[in-house]
């Protein structure tokens, strides 16, 4: 039995979600993996509260507590006045668990705790692309990426939810040179362009989106490709192992488009789709996101709503893809455990 | 740099592909992955080849034999008097790579080489089914799969040739329960069974898939089920962790079906497929493999001749579904290499 002891940043959807996750699989961790994971700091937005001798942390309450959105500061032992990275430093932790919320610009807290549990020799999973999209090599130098002596950095949550997109992508085409690799990784978009096809303008299918919980109120990194970008930027660096940001991907979003356009594809037997591809042109990739009518034949022309994929088509491995079908935030939530058990798995420390 | 001496039985198509791969790849292995294989021992039906100070085995020159259709017993040093057991005694071997023909009542001479390598602390990477869907749970407790300390095992190029069935079930799916498998892994009947819609008759569309050196001389294994029976086998036992042989699977062919069946459930825009599937019942998974007519909107019905696939139905991570395109045997040459290198990423030793 090896025991974790775990820093959990975030407790919106994935985090609470999570920590369902651990409560509900704890047997099963124990019996099968033979791992058992303690939370000993628990932060979100109004503090943190950490483990003591006085203080064990009950999940159940803070899933109850959660699910009143009630911030864990409120708790008994809750502290509003330390930051996660205070209690990082402070707490004897195995391995950070990032769902903080995305930013863009900076990488916001998720960033500077990745960095700081790195420095510290922390394992950390995220599901926080912002870091990984804006800091990729910068990270993945710090870690097992670079060196199996340093610590495990894992983010499948980050692309593409459940899809096992990077582990496929890196172990299972181990060595293969991969010729292209087209994506549709935004589900938000699917179920937008799916409403525009069925006679919804693009305002009433965002209003749509945003009422049915599956849009955010501001849409805009979906709408206008910078989440699928973002993902791709991850996959380039992870998988295809060409440095990348941001920067080097054409972006154009479904915000470009008409109804009556949208329409007129499915007219045809076609189907819009918001498809990621990276083209491999002889000494770099060429990374674009982009609105693309897919013939009935294609992979992803019949892709639902809520169903992302990916294809690589590769020199010895044939083509591989994957599609995954989820619903809501656990599958996002169990990436997370499943990039923890990795860790565990390839632990050499 | 780590230094691997592998021994290879069998110079089939896959084993030959092997060696063509592990040629082409050598450096990319060496500098991206740390690893240097020599070919020590190489086996097939006239005898074996093995590596000395007076003979360094030359890739090239096996490669070039095997296209000729000459055994490595006619090579010099070749050696038609002892067997792959004794070589692999006698020889300073760290990875067994077995490509020898599938033996379903015996399990063959894979089966005993497979053994004597997991006793002697010696890595296995299989594409042979017939040992594990014989002997799964004895090969499994000797190998990693039962203990970190113990060799490693693997076998994803048995299991639907470059798609990483085991890999997802076991790891990216790790502490989920699995609700349903349903899986095409049999890709013969596939091409027969197009044949068969597009009107050709059972037997002609037998005759010309051996023809087209898709189906085997004798294709008893494929048509009657056996084939896919045995992935579901190892399926069953690796990634839903229950004991089972072939006598706990209901097995049904192709070979019941008539040509104008296969064509009436195409005219009503369906696809019949060999479908192996796995049922959990509460407490245990049915098994099953059987001609069955998937509606136009199952993600199966639109599989090509050339592709397999599985999908699992899971309580945490949603429902995932592999695809794999692939032609001939190098994809699952490919996977032998896959599995080595997982052997290698995870080695302890």
């Amino acid at each position: 039995m090896k025991t974790y002891r775990f820093l959990l940043a975030g407790l919106g959807n994935i985090g609470r979600n999570l920590l369902e996750i651990l409560h509900t699989k704890q047997k099963i961790l124990r019996d099968e993996y033979s791992v058992n994971l303690i939370p000993t700091v628990l932060a979100d937005s109004s503090g943190v509260l950490s483990e003591s001798h006085q203080n064990e942390i009950d999940l159940m309450a803070v899933i109850n507590a959660k699910k009143a959105k009630r911030g864990v500061a409120t708790l008994p032992h809750g502290n509003a006045n330390i930051s996660v990275l205070e209690a990082l430093s402070h707490n004897p932790i195995d391995v950070v668990l990032d769902a903080t919320p995305v930013n863009l610009e900076t990488g916001g807290v998720g960033l500077e705790l990745t960095r700081l549990a790195l420095e510290k020799g922390v394992h950390v999973v995220t599901a926080n692309k912002g870091p990984l999209a804006l800091c990729y090599q910068e990270l993945a130098a710090m870690s097992d990426f670079d060196d199996a002596s340093k610590p495990g950095l894992r983010f499948s949550g980050a692309v593409g939810g459940a899809m096992p997109t990077i582990n496929v992508g890196r172990s299972d085409l181990a060595a293969a040179h991969i010729n292209r690799v087209e994506a549709v990784l935004n589900g938000t978009t699917q179920v937008i362009l799916e409403m525009m096809a069925s006679g919804s303008s693009y305002d009433e299918a965002i209003q749509e989106a945003i009422h049915l919980g599956i849009a955010e109120t501001d849409p805009t990194l979906d709408v206008e490709g910078w989440d699928a970008a973002n993902k791709l930027v991850i996959v380039t660096n992870a998988v295809l192992r060409q440095k990348a940001t941001l920067n080097d991907v054409s972006v154009t979003g479904i915000n470009t488009l008409r109804a009556d356009e949208v329409r007129a594809v499915r007219m045809l037997g076609e189907r819009m789709s918001l498809l990621a591809t990276a083209e491999w042109m002889g000494d770099h990739y060429k990374l674009s996101v982009a609105p693309v009518p897919l013939a009935d034949s294609h992979p992803f022309a019949r892709l639902a709503g809520d169903e992302m994929a990916i294809r690589y088509e590769t020199d010895i491995y044939g083509t591989q893809t994957l599609i995954t079908t989820e619903h809501g935030p656990i599958p996002s939530a169990a990436a997370m455990l499943r990039d923890f058990l990795d860790i565990h798995r390839n632990s050499h420390h």
